[in-house]
């Protein structure tokens, strides 16, 4: 008989499903939804550009949508489909996005007396209105729990779960004091296709508390009420009213309850995985292994490595975190990233990029890729830093910004996107230097993402730069389709890893570095990190006037 | 009695006239002559990018063509217009622009047996093919001549009279052997005016000798023969057939020969003086006067300031050339330059400007320039180095290239324009700060130049940056008008002083420093010259970290 598993990808803008075939990972059915409430699904403040909000009625008329189109698909293309061949739903989402919600679970924002209070809605990962509470989060730990913040490399992001419940506890006393706990959009979707919305119960994901909300087994869970406390009182007070236990994603969350199995079209008691982040569900839909680096390759990109739970591993200074069982059980996951690459990328080409190239941002793009063909390393005589929206691997910095060097008269706008494009795979090769340096060896890298797919100059600059062979995942989808993966997996069909194995592949075309690119990438690499740790860190002293010199020569050897 | 001088004003790509009445300056006639031959006048070699060079046939058929068109004008506008009133022809060119000449001085290109070869022609001042040679001659010239080396700044340029010779010798030996002798083009036209072409005799100019060919009293005229010739046994050869005496521009070279006044339509016998270089000449016209620094701002810039002859004065480093009586005679003439800001400017419109701003260059430049309205010193959080065509003074280094720092994912070109202009400000910030540290005091900075007129914006940029009011001259032809002035002195119908300072003056509108702006820009200045100092200087040694937060602070404030 038939087997099928669903994967449903919480992105910022729209979610999306993905129906596959669990003997081959064939995808037999998917849908987007594009979230209709705010700005592209993202509820702003004219007043404060740092806030980003959602409505999470948009959550579950989106979970609905998606289902049923792909459920629909299915049924039209399969001979003999049947809803109840569908084993289990995984979850993924964006994060950290808390959401408030009352004793039953209920999300403030969708109660009638809050649903026009900003406040009340989800917390969308990219509110920054906690900058200042993330700060002050990270001052306090680095001087009374320098443990619990060497695991998150060393600072506690505007991004994450306490800041953003610090920064709502000062901001809106009314909404915080309704608020009887909080809940990552991650867990609350599958705690509502359970049927089981109880904050006190409804399971965590591990993925979520262990990277964001600072939870780990080593200090007793979620930071200690002594901690919290001395944040704000009422954090301590919180902290009874969270949660004690988190869990892998390949656990089973509960059955599908009666009311969202008839709202789906689905069986009553199909088995509901436990939720995690999108780029660590990515991650094992791209087929991440021990000795596997996944890079998410979007606006900004996210860096996903795993290394075995029973080894011991060291803290590695300026990694985002370390949590074991975040990507899979028995693993430690290791998050990694930079803060700009698609953006980066966007930004040239809509305010620096002029219309001799094209007419739209996608014709201008094609026509800077066909303008930079067959230019060797180095012939630009440019060298950019990464930096326009701070650095997050390994610098953890967001008070870092651009940085461009070596323009003439003559230097033009696809010379400058190349540049930067190569600054993004010296951003990413400082990554895995880091890392390896720390004993995670890096065997295999598998990219996804829309950049890995369109951009076929990129990753052969990425296969020079790195020094490694580039291999892109075959599924577009493949946050939804580790979704899908984990659902399966807490159906007890079959064990994670056979699962995945079969279900996830790479493309035939991997790109592979070419050795005298390699050699001149070396030289420039060097350059690149003597700028990077001039202006990054506060170690660095020594001498720049060889930069310029040393980039006009590589030109001339190059052009 | 009136009485009228003529200027004429030999530019890159046309030459210029200009008649002025000596009683108040008004311009009574002026026309322009573009060069017929090559692109825009100038001869290039598709095989090398390197070579510019003139037709000396386009500088004789201009002096005609403007002469006679400014004469016609002066008449139809005049009533009684006598072109015997024309007491005084100056004349200025580029330089250093020397012409290979035969023992009569007729010029190689214009003999029909060399008027395909490049190598005969005028080499133009922008000709950059003796780059190998000019760093030969300041390798040699600082072992073995230290105090000549020292007067040009340290480095000895390929734009220069020794390099261009040298290379000439180099490359092409049969024109070289049938080169009796060089002349600056601005050395050439008197002499052809004056019908004394013979280079052993004809008058040449202080300014062209002192700053391009190493030529000052304190060593006896031009280098001497054991440090030519250890350069090339001809090069000593040939300083017998070049000159030992150079005179300042107020000299008369001789009376307008009966064949030219014929051409002109001008009396014979009137005065013709010395030639100078655009830039020197151009100084005098916008009223050059001891604590007066002249910016001469164009694609390039030309800074000049003059200190007494009778004080000593020092070495000052990095400055391009001080010459005794390049500019006026009793005084040094103290030459410093950037190597790019209009072309800085343009580069960026044409390169990096999306039609977002308008459809041609002109007004992209005016939109960008409304879009900063209002914009406060450092809320573009950007600061550049003003280097992608080098550094002229105070590093003297073509190998240097551009930066610009600060970029975000919000940065526009607009904002990226300002940075560039303020780049601009801050190199020539940094000019002044080394010639007032070597006892030249700088009470009045008169700006002239395209960009002093038509770009309100920069000169209030440069009146905060600077921290002095920015006057601009009034009129928009100070070379023509500071050769006029000179054929006049030559005339010896008055004193040069009284006459400068009554046919000269600046503008009403003076852009004063704004207190609030001058603040901000000191702290930017500091980084500016933090980056300066680090990529530019051998001698710097230290930390960069802090520059991108100062930045941010400084726009957290100005935003």
């Amino acid at each position: 008989m038939k087997r099928y598993a669903l994967g449903i990808d919480y992105g910022t803008n729209s979610c999306r499903s993905l129906l596959i075939d669990l003997d081959n990972g064939a995808e037999v059915g998917s849908a987007v939804f594009p979230y209709p409430s705010g700005e592209m699904g993202i509820l702003l403040d004219p007043k404060d550009p740092h806030v980003a909000r959602q409505n999470p009625q948009d959550y579950l008329d989106g979970l609905e949508s998606v289902t049923r189109s792909a459920l629909h698909q299915a049924a039209a293309a399969i001979p003999g489909f049947d809803p109840c061949q569908v084993v289990g739903i995984g979850i993924d989402t964006t994060g950290s996005t808390p959401i408030p919600v009352n004793r039953e679970g209920t999300p403030l924002g969708l109660l009638p007396e809050f649903k026009n209070n900003l406040n009340a809605m989800v917390w969308l990962w990219k509110d920054h209105t906690g900058h200042a509470e993330a700060a002050e989060i990270t001052q306090l730990g680095s001087t009374m729990r320098p443990n619990i913040m060497a695991k998150c490399g060393g600072i506690y992001s505007s991004e994450w779960f306490w800041s953003k419940i610090l920064r709502l506890r000062r901001v809106d006393e009314k909404i915080f004091n309704a608020a009887y706990s909080f809940v990552e959009h991650c867990d609350w979707i599958p705690a509502v296709l359970t049927g089981d919305t109880n904050p006190l119960t409804l399971r965590r994901s591990i993925c979520a508390a262990g990277h964001k909300a600072m939870f780990s087994s080593e200090w007793g869970g979620l930071p200690d009420k002594e901690f919290l406390g001395r944040l704000d009182p009422s954090l301590a007070d919180l902290r009874d009213r969270l949660y004690s236990e988190a869990h892998t994603a390949d656990t089973r969350a509960g059955g599908l309850c009666a009311e969202w199995a008839a709202r789906l079209g689905l069986k009553e008691g199909t088995a509901v995985s436990v939720g995690a982040f999108d780029a660590h569900m990515g991650a094992v839909g791209a087929g991440i292994k021990e000795g596997t680096l996944v890079k998410i390759l979007g606006t900004s990109t996210c860096d996903l490595m795993i290394a075995p739970a029973g080894r011991p591993l060291a803290d590695i200074p300026g990694v985002c975190g370390i949590v074991n069982g975040s990507v899979l059980p028995g693993f430690h996951g290791i998050e990694a990233g930079q803060s700009a690459v698609g953006d980066l990328f966007l930004w040239l080409v809509n305010h620096l990029v002029p219309e001799g190239y094209g007419a739209t941002p996608g014709e201008k793009f094609v026509n800077m890729e066909k303008a930079m063909t067959g230019q060797k390393p180095g012939a630009t005589g440019l060298l950019a830093l990464d930096w326009n929206n701070g650095n997050r691997t390994i610098l953890v910095d967001v008070r870092l910004t651009g940085l461009l060097l070596g323009q003439t008269l003559h230097t033009e706008a696809h010379e400058i996107y190349r540049a930067y494009i190569e600054a993004t795979a010296f951003g990413a090769l400082t990554i895995i230097r880091r890392v390896e340096e720390y004993g995670v060896k890096i065997d295999e890298i598998i990219n996804t993402g829309g950049l890995s797919i369109k951009n076929a100059t990129l990753m052969q600059i990425y296969a020079d730069i790195i020094g490694k062979p580039m291999k892109v995942s075959q599924s577009e989808q493949t946050c939804a389709l580790g979704a899908a993966i984990f659902g399966a997996a807490a159906a007890g069909v079959e064990d994670l890893g056979s699962l995945q194995a079969r279900v996830t592949a790479t493309r035939e075309k991997v790109y592979h570095p070419i050795p005298e690119n390699v050699a001149v990438y070396r030289e420039l690499y060097a350059l690149y990190r003597t700028l990077h740790d001039a202006f990054g860190t506060a170690g660095w002293s020594g001498r720049l006037n060889h930069v310029m010199k040393q980039l006009l020569d590589i030109r001339a050897r190059q052009g």
